[in-house]
């Protein structure tokens, strides 16, 4: 393999494939990133993969002599992104009849030597053998998983917990996620559904009606990074089969191991009809609730929500024995009686986050029933919390 | 205790003496910041002490009823950061006769009380007897700092190395700072010399000429940083007894305990003579040295120079057994045989990152003796690094 690059095209594509590289690889192989010269196309594909997220991406370069190798990510991503800017060559080299070879690396002020593996040892990215695509807006993506992701767990026990539900309805993409404390849904409307030519292959919409997956919420933050940075692209196409679902998203291709398992009928869980209904300003209800949330404690994050329909005002407290208490007081508009109920306090900040509108309206029934909580416009999104029992 | 004050001056005055308060406190009121509101001055004081350093400063305030007491530093800061701009209530009461007690803090969302422990309690803060102090330019302590904090010891088993070494001649201040392996020294020119009223202390300026003190390389982090942040003052000043130092700087007053023993004559391990004299660019030779160092390891951080007389080039090479290996060349004028030196490269980019001149200058003789770098230039500085040896 003998190529020229740019440093930058390098680098940057370099650290973008590197977020799949595991940062305690069960085998040396995952630490490496595959590098791929394809003389033809006059292009380099980099590929990383973790058994469970594979990233890949190419750009051009100039390649004269094509080939394949692999190369430790951390140490190779350490010297490019320190490299000045301006052109790059490479050049690989098996040792013997060995597995392992030499990545001579030049530039403009010096050259590195770096040990590669063989390509033959990287475990090959599956593959989806259907030919259909759905093609989903960006906008829709970024959106749904704005308002859901948070609510995942990060408990690898909880398996299909820590994932994103997806499931598609007539013109809908609901987006769903819960730890089992509290649940996010986002309704995302999908409002263009066309199919068109990109790159070599043919996108046929499928029909989002069949479509519904769990994908772990760690490979999800990758494409949400990824979407960021990728500002060109207005859609994300995506195929799926019984294991594997893959996000192609310009130059880059994410193949994400899908969660097996039923996902939770959450559906079930929001409540139609309620009791009393609370509209109040986000950030106001957010910053307080950050304030007081200071003396709260591992063991004890309780916070109490007294709200007054006389006095049309919500009260927070909060109090830990050895710390000290708080209280603020927030204007709501309360329709339904006066009452109280308590939260775990990192639920509520969490939620109220997410939600993006300036008025949020939350609504609540007697009791430790379920408490949902909606922007007021804009997205559709549910968020519901389980409220704490109050101790009296 | 009851005063009015504003919530920015209060957040900023707060932070600035949390510095001082230990993260794993030996006794609990450690964790605790002493808070004494004066009636006649109406000024509020905070002082934090860790039982090496303390830091004290004052503000404004409207203070009704005067009095004084202890409350946990990261607790009390979290919350009043967090608060809204505007004006703060606080007042504070004894629980019975106890040691501890409540502060009410009243902004405009909310109230806190926090618990809180007499003022009783809290360690006292070395007082200095004496009236003499040493006024210095702001300029030559952070130049002075600058150039030598890199170069002490994290090692507290190494007492005064985890130190830096001040010691005044007619009208120098010396600053050094080693860790056994390298030694930076700066001469900083201490240019006026008044003598002035401040505060309300009279500043005798004592004689430069006796002055010698070894100072916690951590306190002098938190004299930088607290120079940092105010901009005001064009001086500091100094007064010094047996045990401790104090840097007074506008409203803020660092007490801080000297590190005992004999510093080491470290004048006697700068060469005077040297075989080779080699100049280049600064900035070039750091960043090759950062990329070359992708590939040492930390069982083996050595870099090897190869200075070329008739190339006028330096050649820097790392080789690492299981990573690989790098070489950069970098132009310089080379006076002397050609030759080549080896060294831990931590030592010398931290030494290049603290030289601050666009051109420096490099002088070693053959063996192992030890190598010096001087700014070419601008500060008097000198980097002394002891080279490694290579094996051949």
């Amino acid at each position: 393999m003998k190529f020229v690059c740019s440093q930058s095209d390098f680098s940057n594509n370099l650290s973008l494939v590197s977020r799949a590289v595991p940062t305690r690889p069960t085998h040396p192989i995952l630490a490496n990133v595959l590098m791929i010269a394809d003389a033809t196309k006059q292009k380099i594909s980099l590929m990383a993969f973790d058994l469970s997220l594979g990233i890949e991406t190419s750009f051009d370069a100039n390649i004269s002599e094509e080939g394949q190798t692999t190369l430790p990510a951390k140490l190779l991503n350490d010297i490019v992104s320190r490299l000045p800017e301006g052109e790059i060559s490479l050049t690989s080299e098996k040792i013997k009849d060995d597995q392992t070879g030499l990545l001579y690396l030049k530039s403009a002020s010096g050259k590195f030597q770096i040990k590669t593996i063989s390509a033959d040892e990287f475990p090959p990215l599956p593959t989806i053998e259907n030919d259909e695509f759905i093609e989903l807006p960006i906008l829709t993506i970024t959106e749904g998983l704005r308002g859901v992701l948070f609510a995942s767990s990060s408990d690898e026990l909880k398996q299909v917990l820590t994932g994103v539900h997806l499931k598609g309805t007539a013109d809908n993409l609901e987006f769903a996620a819960t730890d089992g404390h509290r649940l996010s849904v986002v309704e995302a409307i999908i409002s263009s559904k066309t199919s068109r030519h990109e790159e070599d292959r043919i996108v046929k919409v499928k029909n989002l009606d069949e479509f519904s997956v769990t994908i772990p919420a760690r490979a999800l933050r990758e494409l949400e990074r990824i979407i960021h940075n990728n500002s060109d692209s207005k859609v994300v196409q995506l195929q799926i089969d019984d294991v594997q679902v893959i996000f192609y998203l310009g130059k880059q291709k994410l193949t994400i191991r899908k969660l097996d398992g039923d996902y939770p009928k959450y559906h079930m869980l929001i409540p139609q009809q309620f009791e009393h209904i609370i509209s109040l300003d986000r950030k106001t209800f957010l910053n307080s609730l950050e304030r007081v949330a200071v003396l709260t404690s591992q063991k004890n994050n309780l916070v109490k929500c007294i709200f007054n329909h006389k006095k049309q005002m919500i009260l927070l407290s909060v109090e830990t024995q050895d710390l000290g208490s708080a209280e603020e007081s927030i204007e709501a508009k309360i329709t339904g009686k006066s009452g109280d109920i308590a939260f775990n306090i990192k639920y509520l900040i969490d939620g109220l986050k997410a939600l993006s509108t300036k008025e949020i309206k939350m609504q609540l029934n007697e009791g430790n029933k379920p408490v949902i909580f909606n922007p007021l416009g804009g997205l559709k999104m549910t968020y519901l919390v389980m409220p704490v029992q109050i101790v009296k």
